[in-house]
């Protein structure tokens, strides 16, 4: 299936390390600032410091595949040829993704991230004594999260980058981010609202809530800091978005199939949360009366048992070959826009269909 | 008592209308770009416009009073004659302040806000038929706080100020309410202590939860933006976190002796909370340990008697005229600050004087 010899993904597992050292310091560079202002930053850094580098880095690894867009040589520059800056960009999308996961978790209440207790967790457990130890835990993830996102946005405006380029770097991140915050809002009005989201609407929320942030974000910020020709980012940008919608349909899949050792979610979370995705709504569109009621009746309920998820995996069964097709469609029309892209060198176009494609092969 | 003659003071009053209309225009040049993601934007933007004008605005007016320091002329140039821009970073500075108080709210679970329903309870509201509605409450709030602090940002980012001093700002409010998140984690944590921090652990969260970016901020910000030479600028920030932690001394007590109708906030809501202020420490160090005793169960209990509010009240007397002896020993240090300060002009001396000492008097 591949047409990628898998050269350039392996390139980009090599990523992992020096984005992570970015990602530590920049939290250190800001830690003398913070541990000023009482004892507890500290313990508020370090928790900070773990669960950022505990995901997959993927976004911060797309920043740096944007600007090898804007640098000449290989499809991907070796790690210690690139910028520190670049990697400074790197660190800031992935502090961006810690606090957007950090006070998702608060609003869903999803107890597990990243393999590990969320931060709203690990404040409650450390306080069991505390009256209302669940309520304390989502207030320190609050500010948690805030704090992740002021020290993402420190960290571009105090980079050694351009001036023009950090403002419009800061412009765009600002106004995107905003927009995920909107389509986060729109996503917790659907899980407590009695209709059914349209697959439009929902397809919506993908697109603004992890699309356009997850892939287009991190190209275009990447792009940007490389002085790649502005045509060249807006169509990074239009790929980055339906890529990312492919993102969240295989996260759908993921979250219902995978167990929580291979995905580090809870498995099963979006049945409890009753999350209106794709693969839920294929589901009861594809079930008998009988089947629907005792759906209706697993999503949504806190106590999800196993037969409760094998049932709902076996039912769902149909509905991921739906959503599957769903993915292959995007994927091919994104397969096509990558050949089609001009502006870019072999090596690149080569890097990113190898990326569509993991895209929609990935099991975790 | 006063050594100004108020001109100041009734100047920084005419810049309400010219920093509300920067607000509503920052929220609506950002409208169309929001209300693309999803048909609840406009709900979600119509609700933080209210709220962000709704309050006294006495961040942006600092930020006012901060530029006139490099300007000729007047102590404060007329409302006409100042630059959009410096408007521009008036709203930022208080979508900001909406921002931490739409976080805060939630937190404190506290209803009431500026006169009127906080955002979470807004939301609680709109909901009454969701399984959970606090909880819907709180996680809408929480990306609605989200939202207006990118907004903030984005203001300056996308501002016409000098690049260099853009990057300034942006670097400086990103590290300042950083810290402003952490100092409210301490609070948090405070609230949720069994033991009873001290009154300089009490000051520090002053100091950095409310002083340094309720009038230091803003006056550095303004200052910065229409270039004042860097040592004044320290000056004016060292001066601000310490009329600042007297804002906060003044605000414990106003939110003790001032009902609800003069300070648009909850009387006696920081007793509900057991706010850990140097008002509560220095009644409870007054009090005999059966008063002591009966404070205790008043403290923290969500169900505040008005008999409960009054004895509290009556006993706490002691313990304002405590209070008030540091506020005006800071604030005595302060205007010895200011008639100090090299680099300004008389009349700015003047207004720096009358804000100092309006701080000290304010009833709400």
């Amino acid at each position: 299936m591949s047409s990628g010899d898998g050269k350039g993904l392996s390139r980009l597992a090599e990523l992992r390390a020096p984005i992570e050292a970015a990602i530590t310091r920049a939290i250190t560079d800001i830690t003398p600032t913070l541990t000023r202002v009482n004892t507890i930053a500290e313990d508020a850094i370090a928790r900070l410091s773990e669960y950022a580098v505990r995901g997959k880095l993927l976004r911060g690894a797309l920043v740096i595949v944007g600007s090898s867009m804007g640098t000449p040589g290989d499809a991907l520059t070796r790690a210690s040829e690139i910028d520190r800056t670049t990697f400074d960009l790197a660190a800031s999308i992935e502090l961006i993704q810690s606090f957007l996961l950090i006070h998702d978790d608060v609003m869903d209440r999803d107890p597990v991230r990243r393999g590990g207790p969320a931060i709203h967790e690990q404040y409650r457990l450390a306080k069991p004594e505390a009256a209302d130890a669940a309520h304390y835990g989502f207030s320190q993830a609050i500010s948690v999260g805030d704090v992740a996102l002021l020290l993402a946005l420190n960290v571009v405006a105090s980079s050694r980058l351009d001036p023009a380029i950090r403002l419009r770097i800061l412009e765009l991140l600002t106004r995107e981010v905003a927009m995920v915050g909107i389509a986060q809002m729109g996503d917790v009005a659907f899980g407590h609202a009695s209709e059914e989201p349209s697959e439009e609407q929902i397809l919506s929320v993908y697109r603004y809530k992890t699309g356009r942030y997850t892939i287009a974000l991190p190209l275009m910020l990447g792009a940007i800091s490389a002085g790649v020709p502005e045509p060249t980012v807006t169509r990074l940008s239009e790929l980055g978005e339906s890529l990312g919608v492919v993102f969240q349909l295989k996260d759908d899949e993921i979250g219902l199939f995978t167990d929580q050792e291979k995905s580090g979610k809870r498995a099963g979370s979006d049945i409890i949360e009753n999350k209106r995705t794709v693969l839920r709504r294929l589901t009861f569109e594809a079930a008998t009366p009988e089947i629907r009621a005792r759906l209706s009746s697993i999503f949504g309920n806190p106590d999800l048992s196993r037969d409760d998820l094998a049932f709902v995996r076996t039912v769902a069964k149909i509905a991921r070959e739906e959503s599957s097709r769903r993915i292959d469609s995007i994927t091919e029309r994104c397969l096509q826009q990558i050949a089609e892209l001009s502006g870019i060198r072999d090596a690149q176009r080569q890097l990113l269909t190898e990326i569509a494609e993991y895209n929609r092969e990935r099991r975790a």
